[in-house]
């Protein structure tokens, strides 16, 4: 069996041959040729940590993938990373352990942020003035990296709750070649950008319907069990089109939720990135259109970063 | 991470100091005190292989573990075990992973064998003629192996299907030290013996109401997935007394489901392993009883054996 290091893997990374096996992924998860059980999920309310288990297989791989990844809120004040977590290969002909990826959940960390650029490559509007990122974190930072490469836009504004850490980021993003506006006001930051990701595990909406002018595009990827949203239900409506990882994930508990489930878009056919990548169009029908992704995080994304690091 | 090979997990198991731990562990599920998510399934038709991943916490205990164990039927073919798989211990309070074992199945087919001698202990009449052994595998094996401690008797039947296997099990029950009759037929089995296990993984019945006699007890472990079933219904509604590992997992695909849900055991409290042993007593009320167990195997038990392994 292979055991890789984070750096191992990290060395490994190609994100333009993942991105590629990534969109495959999607369109065979809404082909139905993906197996992906529900995910389990534990919780250690003692340490304000939790953890998810998600495996997946596509059919005629080699390879299948189990993911063990959690969030421990604690760890900072310890030194140590929120997020841990190892992503393990098993043979599909014999069942025998193949490669362990000790990724310190860097992978998920990498495939949700090319997840948003895939999101991105079939959304944004053509004009954009300005890219806005809400939130400040890993996330924050690796969606703007992978950005970079399909939108040439170079303004950015930045929302968080805390100065120190709003510094911090105008610093990153200055280094990775942007011109920084931090505010704490996400509607003055919606005013601004016809790009903008949501990256909070926030509980309560950040940004609303008023906030939001047509011809601007949302990635929100925050929302990734019961009870998390970024986004208000009436901005959620307000959308002209909304693409979806998974039709059952994000109706049950991802960004669109609440307004799935108050009724709010019983007018919508929520459309399925694999579906839109399938179609090899541009997903929005013109520059005036509010659109919106909501991403979840899919086990066969799990799989594909495997298969792209092991290959 | 610790990494410990089959060798050093065998080397440090110890199965009275297991034991222990996995009645506690039974006592704490039947008290709602341990996290234990829904099994997830993932099947290989290609391969002739199936795998289900099962994860557990016990509430204040500094560990939690994953397990992923796999049936790959093809594998004896290839000179490889049937039975595959890992299981993995994460620290509770930070998320890290703290050992890896990889014990090809073994823990599974142990923690299966040592809830089947706790299931004696509570059940077996006192007066036991002959040991009835259904099947001739690994589990046939193991279960043969830890009765020995408990229950003095050492006449021993047992069933199977194939005359070689039965020889080969003969063999190895002699070096045991007990007298072996073989046979192929169940019925003549059941005749003979007051404490039967049954271990194979059969689609049909193998044993019926008629062959029974009172003051039987039956553990019935091959049942451990939809459509798997070794005792008729009619058998297993004519059970006085009836113990269970899980409330749910029996009912819902144990040996007991297919009784369960033609409405055959209204008439029952089924008790759960951990409700028994916090009663502290014998569970069969004379020897005039049949009594059944009906093993489908728990997380908790992987928890508490791996806790039992590095501990």
């Amino acid at each position: 069996m292979i055991i890789l290091s984070k750096q191992q893997i990290l060395d490994k990374f190609d994100a333009d041959a993942i991105t590629l096996l990534l969109k495959d992924g999607f369109i065979a998860f809404s082909q139905k040729q993906v197996q992906m059980p529900p995910v389990q999920h534990l919780l250690f309310e003692q340490a304000n940590g939790d953890c998810c288990i998600k495996s997946g297989y596509l059919q005629g791989d080699k390879l299948f993938v189990v993911k063990v990844s959690s969030g421990f809120y604690h760890n900072p004040a310890q030194g140590l990373a929120s997020n841990q977590g190892v992503m393990m290969a098993f043979s599909a002909q014999t069942g025998e352990p193949q490669a362990l990826l000790l990724d310190e959940g860097w992978l998920t960390a990498l495939r949700t942020a090319l997840a948003g650029r895939i999101a991105a490559e079939l959304c944004a509007p053509r004009n954009i003035r300005a890219i806005g990122i809400v939130g400040t974190g890993m996330q924050a930072r690796l969606h703007l990296m992978y950005l970079k490469s399909v939108i040439s836009c170079r303004q950015l504004w930045v929302w968080g709750r805390s100065e120190t850490a709003l510094e911090e980021y105008r610093q990153y993003a200055q280094a990775e070649g942007f011109d920084v506006n931090t505010t704490q006001n996400a509607a003055e930051l919606a005013r601004h950008c016809q790009l903008i990701v949501t990256t909070t595990p926030s509980r309560e909406a950040i940004l609303h319907a008023v906030d939001i002018q047509p011809g601007t595009h949302i990635t929100a990827v925050g929302a990734d069990g019961a009870g998390k949203h970024e986004l208000a239900p009436d901005l959620v409506a307000k959308a002209d089109k909304i693409l979806v990882d998974s039709w059952e994930q994000c109706t049950e508990f991802g960004e669109i939720s609440q307004a799935f489930q108050r009724g709010m878009l019983a007018h919508y056919s929520l459309t399925e990135i694999g579906v839109a990548l399938a179609q090899n169009g541009p997903f929005r029908n013109n520059d005036q259109q509010i659109t919106l992704a909501d991403l979840t995080g899919l086990g066969i994304q799990d799989v594909q970063i495997v298969k792209g690091i092991l290959e």
